[in-house]
């Protein structure tokens, strides 16, 4: 039997343990600031699998010196951060695999057919609250290395399994990991993908943007100008930004089926304090799409232009500025170049799995993979077999065939990109 | 001495006196709910000159059978309404001097140079919350009646001083006063117009229109439909609606220094819930401003055609229609006919007492003047002394040199009106 075969075959005979452990995952509500018994879970596996595991509370004190921080929180006592290290034999190429724990909350729980921490199977879909994102990749990940270890395959290259916090607030997790100095040639992120495979992942800013009127009584307003008027003026003019930071990337045919690949949405609009007087402030608050290859310094500036460029529009932002504040998200983008080895792997391993071509294509969210690739420096790779339509959904649900498919694919890949040991079996 | 040079000795003669008692009605913070003790020195005083003095509350259930009424309180005890008649003599020509004693509230009281309660005089002004708006101008109509007393003349026609709570509220008073069955051929409202005279007083209503999208993730916004974006669409059709109504009045002599004599205010535009959502509701509120000779109904009607006529603009809006609720102020437009009789003996008096042409212009505000038109039926006419741009302003003040004008011409042009009582001295 060939490795391939093996490889299928170690994984369908310990299906019903994995999907009782995902169960397991699952029935945690591992939420920001409650990931204590998800990771507990998780680190207890590593430990049993023989890996090196390394659980830690994240420092926030040692996060804050990183410009990639969204201090959401000062305190991490209760979340720690799990990593496994199955070491490699010689100085292979490495590779981390990076899966969130966090889960976002359940919502009106009233309107989930199934419990939302039951882990209910039904017609091959495991349902659940982090299923899909991204607890089901977590566990494909796993099952990729469980099986290597399994099938007693020793590697060149280290693997390192990282089960972290709070990417779903920002990234203080996996921001932790890098600065405690777990470094791989490349990285795997199974988010929900539906097994696509996602070289470029664009990040994402939260803007606020204020702009200022003058107030006048209703009945007199031309003696006012209004901030909703000047507010629209805004609006208008980042549409137009959109326009154009989207235009070089519809050349690029990762984004060729999107029709913004990057888009900036503004969300929310308000203004004005009494209906019958002049609105003397608007505020604009928006998701700002950062591209694949950009830094959030260059999306930040060329947005900043486009403000400061308002007084050749309309003579009012002269002296009365736009303002902008960028609150609360703020994630890079990620990815790896279009030519690595390891996208050419993921690609063959998906061939001979599926016997059809993977699609290739760029995120429409951020994920942790742009803190891997901007502040880590290792180029990552989102493929992941969750629903992407179902994150954060009620019944969020991962398809079993689908997470084991990726796991066997992830196996083959990590076999061929850090290469068996010439002491293996 | 003629009958002019009487009223101006008389006048002089109690000058102190009368800054005095507006002094006193000045010191009575009167908002709304706290009427009783100005109330009461206005019936005192009425009472003191001989006249037949009416004080009653305001009966919630009387009020709410009429379409003019705002309901803002259920319950006016405390509250109560002054009216004083002087008789005529014969079946004369009757007018109405109507004014308002509740104010609104002082606001930041440490941004006033004077308490707003002190009724300190400066420099020929009278300073404090209430003063232009409009207890100067409840004086200066006094003065005219209490000078009529004085020099002891009767009139043909009655004299109603109405003293009336909740104007700035609403209107409550005054169609309370309607409803208890005052009438006359005029009325006189001292509302401040900086003596200019007001044949045509514009009404107003406050509307809140909601508009809907669909929502989606931000980072593919174009699954969702912006209620931002039809919400603007809404905005602009407000803005053409403006301009058509205005277009008939920009050629009325009365407004022809008014850029827009009925302005519509969109005051506040609040849309969206999250920055990286699209918006699926905004909200549009504004004030709507009712031309003289309009009714209320006339011009909702006319906006709630512009909502619907929205569709022929976009599809959108053919399954998901913008909504309009009419919330707060519904003020009816008052006036006369431009060649009423009182308007060319306010006019006479005028140049009489200044030796100059007057300002006949349209009010920019509405006033009771428009429920003593519509919902009573008589033609009304603002002139006062108060100043304007001072009315709920911090430092609000009335000159007092004004008020002595306004009270001279007043008392001419009642007794021009009423005329003089065959037995009269």
């Amino acid at each position: 039997m060939d490795l391939h075969e093996r490889i299928k075959e170690n994984i369908k005979n310990h299906q019903d343990e994995y999907i009782a452990f995902l169960q397991k995952i699952v029935k945690e509500p591992s939420t920001t600031g409650n990931e204590l018994a998800a990771q507990t879970l998780m680190a207890d596996r590593l430990k049993e699998k023989g890996l090196e595991v390394d659980v830690w509370i994240p420092d926030y004190d040692e996060l804050i010196k990183s410009k990639f921080f969204n201090p959401l929180r000062d305190n991490y006592e209760g979340s720690p951060n799990v990593v496994g290290i199955l070491k490699g034999t010689e100085n292979g190429r490495s590779v981390i695999l990076n899966g969130h724990i966090d889960v976002v909350p359940a919502g009106d729980e009233k309107k989930w057919t199934y419990d939302p921490y039951s882990g209910d199977v039904v017609d091959g879909k495991l349902y659940g609250r982090g299923t899909t994102d991204m607890k089901g990749g977590n566990i494909a990940t796993l099952i990729a290395l469980e099986t290597i270890i399994n099938l007693g395959i020793q590697l060149k290259g280290d693997v390192v399994y990282e089960s972290v916090i709070e990417e779903e607030t920002g990234g203080a997790g996996t921001l932790a990991a890098i600065q405690r100095g777990y470094k791989a040639d490349v990285a795997i992120i199974p988010e929900p993908s539906e097994m696509r495979i996602f070289p470029k992942q664009q990040g994402s800013l939260w803007f606020e943007v204020t702009v200022t009127g003058v107030s006048a009584h209703g009945g007199t307003r031309y003696e006012g100008v209004s901030a909703l008027e000047k507010g629209w003026t805004v609006f208008e003019e980042i549409m137009n930004l959109e326009e154009k930071r989207n235009e070089p990337l519809r050349k690029d045919p990762l984004y060729k089926d999107n029709p913004i690949p990057i888009p900036i949405n503004i969300g929310q609009f308000n203004g004005g304090y009494f209906p019958s007087a002049v609105a003397e402030k608007a505020t604009i608050q928006g998701r700002y799409g950062v591209a694949p290859g950009e830094t959030i310094e260059e999306a930040k500036e060329e947005f900043i232009k486009m403000l400061d460029d308002l007084k050749h529009k309309d003579d009012w932002f002269e002296n009365h500025p736009a303002t902008v504040e960028w609150g609360g998200i703020h994630l890079p983008p990620g990815g790896c170049d279009l030519d690595h080895p390891m996208l050419n792997i993921l690609k063959e391993k998906y061939i001979e799995v599926e016997n059809e071509e993977p699609i290739i294509a760029g995120s429409t969210w951020g994920t942790d993979g742009g803190l891997l690739t901007q502040a880590g420096g290792i180029p990552s790779i989102v493929f992941g077999p969750g629903t992407t339509s179902m994150a954060h959904f009620t019944d969020e649900y991962v398809e079993l065939d689908k997470l084991f498919k990726t796991a066997e694919i992830i196996a083959l890949a990590i076999i061929d990109w850090c290469e068996i040991s010439a002491g293996s079996k």
